[in-house]
């Protein structure tokens, strides 16, 4: 597969459709395994790191899992390393390092199994809206098919393993994608920052660790891995996540009823700017879009499809937008290139 | 005649066809008069004024210049005046002054004669583009057939005396309102500044003496009335007005070469914002319009004509806005209102 084929299309899980969509973008469940008798990747040599990688995609191949190829990236362009960190089916860590790595992944994007990262394999579920439980069936059957072809470190009183402590127990994190543009900018966001640090639970940007929130998302996932089943987890996220979602739904209904005219024009001028600007960074157009996607939800904006909205988060970002131009472009032209290709997206009014 | 009516239509002046029209906006005369025998208004009391309005009024009339009415402002609502000055028929002063006082205009808004300013009667023609000898042929004819009816203060060694030194002699100030986005937008405003008070010549804002160069608009005037000839004053103005036109022109030539994408993105950005925005403040509106005006000239966009733009430079003032409405409105609910205008004259793209 030609993975410039990819920047044209998108994942299902951004289709927009699952439970709670309007705030929450996605719902992602990853498993951290590594094979049993082998040097974790933190401490292992070149030679180690090619035969895990050997071993892992074998198991994976034997596994047989519908339309799933396995990637080897230690010899792919690091552009298309970079368009799968945007579509957010590889980590940073994965897409910037070198030496024998790789990534599976299907047709529906849904599911992805990184290979030498910081573990020998990270499995992961994506699935568009709040979903854990179903994310966590599927990751775990993801699991159990590996589990009947690899033999992964796991000790009797401490659970799976890892290469950082962190993740020793279950090896899960659930992270939660939310779309919170009414809480950044009636400026409560800090509230829900304290509230959920105080319920063991980290906030992170849109690409995970040490990544900016730039489009008003934020990432709320599980800190702590270990003394607590995977159930629990799960718990602990179902209990929270609903209750930032009506906050920020209850924002942007205090939002309409205050100042009606200061929401539409927000609005209305990020989709206007969207439909008229010559040259865009990506910065301003996570920013315009991230207006735009609340504008759809809350129907200030007809006829605008929230899965074309939530494509152009991705398709705007830089190796994408490389890949649909079909060259390597500098900042300049990649800013160009970019408002271009929203033009083509949304349209641009009369002209 | 209502001056409501106004609000919807537009001077003559404003069709923007007139020579160099792309960047002179208009070519201004005005002849300050005052009438032999009688105190001038810097010392007048209430009852010499009201003398006087009666006398230049009827003055007026006899003249039976066509379609011209005579439009006493001293019980006119304060909107009223506020709309005469947004479409420059009257001054600031006159507009802002109690008190017997008055003008008098045709249907086409190219002739205006304002009674109490400062002195007890200024004359003015206001051209579309660049007319400094057409404009002057008829503010003369205009001032002869008044000098017909009134005894103008004349001394025979400095000419018509005035109320105020600075328009003693000529009495004449011819005022051209230039568009010179670009030379500001690339830094270049202040050499034009530097150039043209070295020739006696002074620089003001779009409403006249202390008023804010707002929509990139910059009116030239002149300084000296006294030991010139109109003739003379008028060649002066002819020297200047065409270089800077010229360096606007060439400036924008040089954007259009180096950096034709940030260009093209400023016009359609304001073009896009204008037909956005659900709330725009006055100074924003002349700013973006700036911008779609020379994006017009430049013909980065197509099927809008000069002349909507112009217009809406000037109904999207403050009094102009609340008589198209048909009440008067607050700072908050203008803005709305002048969104709301600026749309429907522009259309606002799909929706």
């Amino acid at each position: 597969m030609d993975l410039s084929d990819l920047a044209r299309q998108s994942g299902e899980w951004l289709r927009g459709t699952g439970p709670e969509s309007d705030i929450v973008i996605s719902t992602r469940i990853r498993l951290a395994r590594n094979v049993a008798g082998h040097t974790f990747n933190t401490v292992a040599n070149d030679d180690q790191k090619a035969e895990i990688a050997q071993i892992v995609a074998a198991a994976i191949k034997k596994c047989r899992m519908k339309d799933v190829m396995y990637v080897p990236l230690k010899e792919a362009a690091r552009l298309d390393c970079l368009l799968l960190l945007e579509r957010h089916l590889i980590s940073k860590e994965l897409a910037t390092s070198d030496g024998e790595r790789g990534v599976a992944f299907g047709r529906t994007e849904m599911r992805s199994i990184m290979v030498n990262e910081e573990d020998h394999l990270r499995s992961q579920v994506l699935r568009s809206g709040f979903q854990p439980e179903v994310a966590w069936d599927e990751v775990n059957q993801v699991d159990d098919q590996l589990a009947g072809k690899l033999d992964f470190a796991f000790h009797p009183q401490f659970g799976y393993l890892t290469a950082c402590p962190t993740n020793v127990g279950t090896g899960m994190r659930v992270s939660i994608m939310l779309h919170l543009p009414a809480l950044v900018a009636l400026r409560q966001i800090d509230k829900v920052f304290s509230a959920v640090s105080k319920m063991n639970l980290a906030v992170r940007g849109l690409y995970g660790e040490g990544t900016h929130a730039s489009g008003d998302f934020y990432q709320i996932s599980n800190q702590v891995t270990l003394g607590k089943s995977e159930v629990q987890i799960i718990e602990d996220v179902k209990r929270v996540v609903p209750k930032i979602v009506s906050y920020e739904r209850k924002t942007r209904e205090t939002w309409v009823k205050d100042d009606p005219k200061s929401l539409e024009d927000k609005v209305w001028r990020a989709y206007g700017m969207l439909r008229a600007a010559r040259r865009i960074t990506s910065e301003e157009t996570m920013d315009l879009l991230s207006a735009v996607r609340m504008g759809v939800n809350m129907e200030v904006i007809p006829d605008l499809e929230i899965r074309t909205v939530n494509e152009l988060f991705i398709q705007s970002q830089p190796a994408h937008l490389q890949r649909i131009e079909g060259q390597e472009l500098n900042d300049h032209d990649r800013d160009i290139a970019r408002a271009s290709f929203i033009r083509s997206r949304l349209g641009d009014g009369k002209n």
